[in-house]
């Protein structure tokens, strides 16, 4: 328990073992993670996402800035969905936010896990508990705004930003377009750019023919993230946000949402890793594989199979 | 089961249908995918993954117009990875290869599903059987490349093709290295634009540092898609390789990873959902939902119980 203890009083390097051994997939940190859960909820988790190029490493960076001139301590999570088949994070750490590498009130991790469906999701959760708990009073996660996993990760946070820029195709926009219902707080990044005004004011239109459940209007902000431009003031309605969710409770509600997303995803996980052993050691995997490709069964009835042996 | 033999005869109705009711993934799906399963693996699938905007949309349409030179019937599948936010695919079917509208030997369909982790690539493998059932020579999977899920979809197609386009940032530079472990042909496409020739360097230079395990040393071609430039060829590449995998027995060796990657989704997807259905049924979730939010459970041991509970 002697890491979890040092993960408790803010020890970085005992935070990077814990989650190299999350990364890896091993069982080994659960006794750990599980220790250090009930110092976790404190935290307000940020989430950032957008397509490749908008600028989100930058605009991380920066709000990472003007959160520690509030004096507070972040955490920055830079999920690579890629990874997988690599088993490394591509834009490693060190390229990433260099000017906060001596501050030791920030800590920056890149994420990577090479695991199964679902696997990546599960990690960063560890991540955000891992941070949480050595008490980072902000958590930044920044991701690609593609795929179902990368958007479930930012959708858990308490805010989100949408990060847009002016000027790219079709495809992108149309991106954008699925990405809106979570967006809390849009970004037009790189606003210096021809057509900023034109991007927020589509934004704006598809904004008004979308409905919020929260009663919270999203709103929009300009940046030039390169240049620190717009940064502060979209600083102030990150910390805008945070006081409606408290006002509101929906604090509470985002927490709940979380935790209900967390024990699906770990019951999935460890579920089916359970019963594939299973399967493995009693050696009934393999011909059952075989089975498939010769289109002898198929995959519902060999799952019904299985799922029956097991009493579900 | 009058729908499966409409299916097997070619109807483009019954296949909607189904394919609808994967979508919704509701059971009601199930009896006819058991009943079409015996009837699959003949067709051939192809895999077409890059970053937005690299056009991938233009080549698959090219793609299907070589396919259609050779007689060879084709279907498509474009994977939409933000509908899980809109409920439909934002590209939608009509803006897509309208110019193979009226060929009946053409089925095109966009995919999008809201469903849990994990859904958008079963609800992608049911649509390839239902194509495949209803004797599509090939199939052409389209997809974004990020994203765990969708990487996870395009790696079990027999032949994989990664498109790059020159001059994009080093963001999506970065991207396209994720995925150069799944590229059996790499596309540079929009190969007019300045920088065309370093981009088809780049990735030689990043091919001589990766090992392949089947022998087949993966090509590069140049095209500009939009104009049908260096699209003949390429799909000669991509016979090349199907030829490649008859010969090395690779293509059943493929039919198996995909059986097994199959059988794991749909166990996983399957065994979750029935667990969670009685944990409501008993009234439990709720309960342990705000548990875990009070941080008076950790999910570990939440999970833990419940396998315990159910014999796993």
């Amino acid at each position: 328990m002697d890491l979890v203890e040092k993960i408790l009083q803010g020890d970085t390097r005992s935070a990077a073992r814990l989650i190299s051994l999350v990364e890896n997939g091993s069982g080994e940190a659960t006794p750990a993670l599980k220790a250090l859960y009930p110092h976790t909820g404190r935290a307000y988790v940020i989430g950032v996402t957008g397509p490749p190029g908008s600028g989100k490493s930058t605009l991380t960076d920066q709000i990472t800035t003007q959160l520690r001139q509030m004096e507070k301590s972040v955490g920055v999570i830079a999920v690579d969905p890629t990874s997988p088949f690599t088993g490394g994070a591509i834009l490693a750490d060190r390229i990433r936010m260099q000017r906060h590498s001596l501050d030791r009130q920030v800590f920056i991790r890149s994420m990577a896990t090479r695991g199964q469906l679902g696997g990546l999701s599960r990690a960063t959760n560890d991540v955000v508990d891992i941070l949480d708990a050595m008490g980072k009073d902000f958590i930044i996660i920044e991701t690609v705004g593609v795929g179902q996993d990368e958007v479930d990760i930012v959708k858990t946070a308490h805010t989100t930003l949408v990060v847009a820029v002016p000027g790219l195709g079709d495809e992108i926009q149309a991106i954008k377009a699925g990405i809106m219902e979570i967006g809390d707080i849009f970004v037009v990044n790189k606003a210096d750019r021809e057509g900023a005004d034109r991007t927020v004011l589509e934004i704006e239109m598809m904004l008004e023919h979308s409905e919020s459940d929260s009663g919270w209007r999203p709103r929009i902000f300009k940046t030039v993230a390169a240049r620190g431009e717009g940064v502060e003031a979209l600083a102030q309605g990150i910390l805008e946000h945070r006081e409606f969710l408290f006002e509101e409770h929906g604090h509470r509600r985002k927490g709940r949402d979380r935790s209900r997303w967390v024990f699906r995803g770990l019951l999935q996980e460890r579920m089916t890793s359970r019963v594939m052993e299973r399967l493995v050691a009693a050696g009934g995997l393999e011909p059952l594989i075989e089975r498939l490709a010769r289109r002898e069964t198929d995959p519902y009835s060999a799952v019904e199979e299985i799922m029956e042996k097991c009493g579900l």
